[in-house]
């Protein structure tokens, strides 16, 4: 008997709640699942070798569908080749949900190959480990499994979102027979439903009190997502109350006449004067991490009296140690009401807005004038380097496009120069956790499930680490990669602490000689390398347009880029604290 | 003040107790250990990008040194990229000692950079975790550092070696400024003494009993290093008692005229009666996994009155489910102790040996028998195959090399084949976890460590898994690569289970088109590509000449492969089954 009853139920029960990606890593032990998912009439199941690019990959696919994606894997290190995606995942919050087979438990530490210790393998960087047993002899083993399939799915995208795991003994036999087929269910389906947060009433007179109190308020807005109908109530708060609203471009709030993109660059001024005029009495955040280390270190220094985080769960992040309310909330939903209440108020009570309009000046004065700067700096075309290319770039990609932008300087470029609002471009990074490790992988999972065009753009380090996400055969056309090869880990340059020590070279920046042609012609893409401007400039208007994957490989001098970024600070200093 | 003194300590008492090598990840938060090893006068310090292979280079060599390599990475997801090497030195029994940097605890999840849930993250998969503290004030905490790390170092190399994990957040500063200069020590030494097992003499009188009641007695030797001294009083035993001494081919027992190398042959016959005249009564074991898979049915098919597995730890496994006794003991002295007391015991007693010389001749005979059939099969050359391919590789290797054979189909082929006394080649696998994940890194890392030629023979699913291996400045010139190109994880083809399935080509084999001469090229290789048993014979004793490194690429059909196994297993039930 190698009906895996069990398995073929928890797929069905999956497929039930409306889960139909998978991504399967080839295995053995695995092969229960793999079967259940790959016959399953409502699944599309694709084949990555790499399980750590595979894992990124299920990553990139549930970032666009913001749905779980199911992973599977075989039993043994392969699981352990997930787990960078997994706390990608965690802390970026993308539903994933885990399969991972695994020997039965008796067999754990007994010499036979592939078998580690995998329960609750992945720590505190998944929402829930679930386990399944072995046997289903008994009917409660048939109960659970059912059970923990059904809250697994519903953990997953449940806010915050995350991975969830189930680990999967499997006795053998593992495949069917010939003869053997394979019928899913009946299966019972749980159905979680969803409630919204609400405030009580004394509680919404307690927070408008607060904000009448407080005369310099700013909104800031951590990474996420592009939000039409947040970005809606943001503006009429900006443009009727005159509230400076800061993002970067992680945030998806684009740059415009209002809104505030450029802090990283003027925020790195060093006149203490300047930063008292922008310091907020009251800051209102939501969304995740910022990407401006210049914004983090400014409040930190500078602390409102009152921080209110708006989410719409209760996980404490305090990233400027500043917090003083956790609001649950969905946050249009807050800013839509907070707005129509106070509105409302100030209509009933006759009130004229007696905002400090001063304030939003003060901002969007600053940051007009280093979005002026930053353009200025990167037009001039005497010298070649990382930074201008950037911007030639972000100028020429697609109109109603991604760009998945790599860690670490490709994304810190990025987000110096920013984006206009009417290129209409949807910014992803992975800075959950920051690393390197599945950039790539991320954006091939991304392009595999959206229409629109998608542009990797990423360092020649993040690129090579990752190329194995260009070792399938599932590559969209809709992929382009843009690889800025400096030869090195050249942000150790750039930065200050490394670049003072003499292990710079060989420690830190570590060169390293590849171009990506060969990786890009072994995957199959259209190649083409540039390094000056004229060449780049020739090239990239063709590159985006064609139905085929391309891959364009950028090399500039690194000891020029570290150069450049020098000559930008020092700018920077002259130009704002002359003010 | 940017001085991590505690670092610095960390590293001396390391180099104290004789650690002297290092792999180092680039980054920034782990910079004050990466310049307290690259300054210190006695470590030699490598850096590696990426920290998978970066794990499984330092495992390869703390695989030849015997002693702990010091692994170091930056926080983040990177310390989750050592998680596939660090469970394969855990299960192989390889110290390493990793070192990763981690932000204080006060950051953990809080939207910044680079911060996972560190404490603990290798679960059970390392010794054990020590955590450090981010702050020094009270000397306790010095205290704590020193004993831990003198408990770490120590531990990695008491019997059973394996990894140990030291945590270690930093808090900012990470780098000195210019006019700080780093400092070691002084630190305190805690030595830990070694002990030698002893058993009373009444448990050895209740051995010798049990020794002298059975009959038939088996020794099986399972994966470890190659020991001379091991295999002279194993010589010694079957010399003189006429006891079958089995080993396969990642024990290091070579082929001679004594020892069953070709069991994994001989034993897939499936006559009952042949079986039970090759069952023992008394097997005695040593070392840790077992490749022959045929061997292991075997056993827990026709089960030992007794079993004793000889080990100088407590740890126990029981993978054929029939150990009666663990000895903690060290194998050699264990069996030249057995040795010299029962051999005394007879003098005294004037006994003759009584032992059923027939049961050794019944198994030399079939692994005579299936020496014969596997050289035989693998000599007809109207076929080109994967298996008669390796047959000629291994017949080509350098006289005193060592080979690392990869998973998984390798691994198994040169077990079948076995490796002749006189050719002196010490074989390596990762069968701790028997993944794919890292066998070209252990490689490198082994090559980088011993001044023999070092060959590697791998599949091209795992070769293209790990190709980062290839991607540093480091590959020395013993290194020889010959990747077996069926462009397909042909196992599953080959294996019962998976080859009746029509998913067989999407989700198991998954053919991959890539040749390796694009990744060869990258690494700066000599690369030479073979599709013929011509070629192999004009190209294999040129490959192993020189001081440079190469790659030979053999391009065999995986259909023809399974093919041939199928034909060799058709001839195994022919030829044994009729006996």
């Amino acid at each position: 008997m190698a009906i895996h009853q069990h398995v073929l139920n928890l797929v069905e029960l999956c497929a039930r709640k409306g889960i139909r990606q998978a991504i399967i890593s080839p295995g053995s032990r695995s092969a229960p699942i793999t079967l259940a998912l790959a016959r399953h009439p409502n699944m599309t199941t694709r084949a990555i070798a790499d399980e750590r690019s595979a894992g990124f990959i299920a990553l990139g696919m549930a970032q666009q569908l913001r749905q779980p994606v199911i992973l599977v894997c075989t039993s043994g290190s392969a699981v352990y080749n997930l787990a960078p995606a997994v706390a990608e995942a965690f802390f970026q919050e993308i539903p994933l949900l885990i399969l991972t087979a695994d020997r039965p438990k008796d067999w754990t530490h007994q010499q036979d190959g592939q078998t580690i210790y995998q329960t609750e393998i992945f720590g505190k960087h998944v929402k829930r480990s679930f386990e399944l047993p072995a046997d289903f002899e008994h009917a409660d083993a048939r109960w659970f499994a059912e059970r923990a399939t059904n809250e697994a799915v519903d953990l997953a995208r449940t806010e915050p979102f995350g991975p969830v795991h189930i680990n999967i003994p499997l006795r053998e036999p593992l495949y069917p027979t010939v003869d053997e087929r394979l019928g899913y269910g009946p299966v019972r389906i749980i159905e979680q439903l969803k409630s919204a947060s609400a405030l009580p009433a004394e509680t919404w007179h307690q927070l408008q009190n607060e904000w009448e109190t407080a005369d310099r308020k700013l909104i800031a807005i951590g990474q996420g997502p592009h939000d039409p109908a947040l970005l809606a109530v943001l503006k009429k708060i900006s443009d009727e109350w005159r509230i400076p609203i800061v993002g970067d471009v992680i945030s998806n709030v684009p740059r415009n006449q209002e809104f505030i993109t450029q802090s990283d660059v003027f925020l790195s001024l060093s006149d203490e004067k300047i930063k008292e005029k922008l310091k907020p009495d009251l800051l209102i955040t939501c969304g995740q991490s910022f990407i401006s280390k210049q914004f983090k270190l400014f409040l930190r220094a500078h602390q409102p009296e009152s921080h209110w985080q708006i989410q719409p769960h209760n996980r404490l992040a305090d990233p400027f140690q500043s917090l003083t309310r956790l609001i649950p909330y969905e946050p249009t939903v807050f800013f839509e009401k907070l707005f129509s209440d106070i509105d409302y108020q100030r209509f009933v009570s006759n009130d004229e807005d007696e905002a400090d309009t001063g304030f939003q000046e003060t901002w969007q004065k600053l940051d007009r004038q280093a979005t002026r700067l930053v353009r200025q700096f990167l037009k001039d075309d005497a010298v070649f380097h990382e930074w201008a290319v950037i911007q030639r770039i972000l100028d020429a990609l697609p109109v109603d496009s991604q760009l998945h932008v790599a860690n670490s300087m490709p994304v810190r470029y990025v987000n110096l120069c920013g984006l206009d609002e009417n290129q209409q471009i949807e910014v992803f990074a992975n800075r959950g956790t920051s690393g390197i490790d599945g950039c790539l992988s991320t954006a091939v999972g991304a392009a595999l499930t959206t229409e629109k065009p998608v542009t990797a753009l990423i360092g020649d380090v993040a690129f090579f680490y990752d190329r194995n996400a260009l070792w399938n055969n599932l590559i969209p056309a809709n992929l382009r990669i843009i690889v800025l090869n400096n030869h090195s880990g050249n942000i150790f340059r750039i930065i200050d602490g490394p670049s003072r020590q003499p292990e710079l070279d060989a420690y830190f920046e570590t060169e390293q000689p590849l171009s990506a042609e060969n990786t890009a012609k072994d995957a199959g893409l259209t190649y083409r390398k540039v390094t000056s401007y004229q060449e780049l400039e020739a090239a990239l208007p063709g590159f985006f347009v064609g139905e085929w994957a391309g891959l364009l490989e950028i090399e500039t001098d690194k000891m020029t880029n570290a150069a450049q970024f020098q000559a930008y600070k020092a700018l920077i200093q002259k130009t704002f604290n002359a003010d």
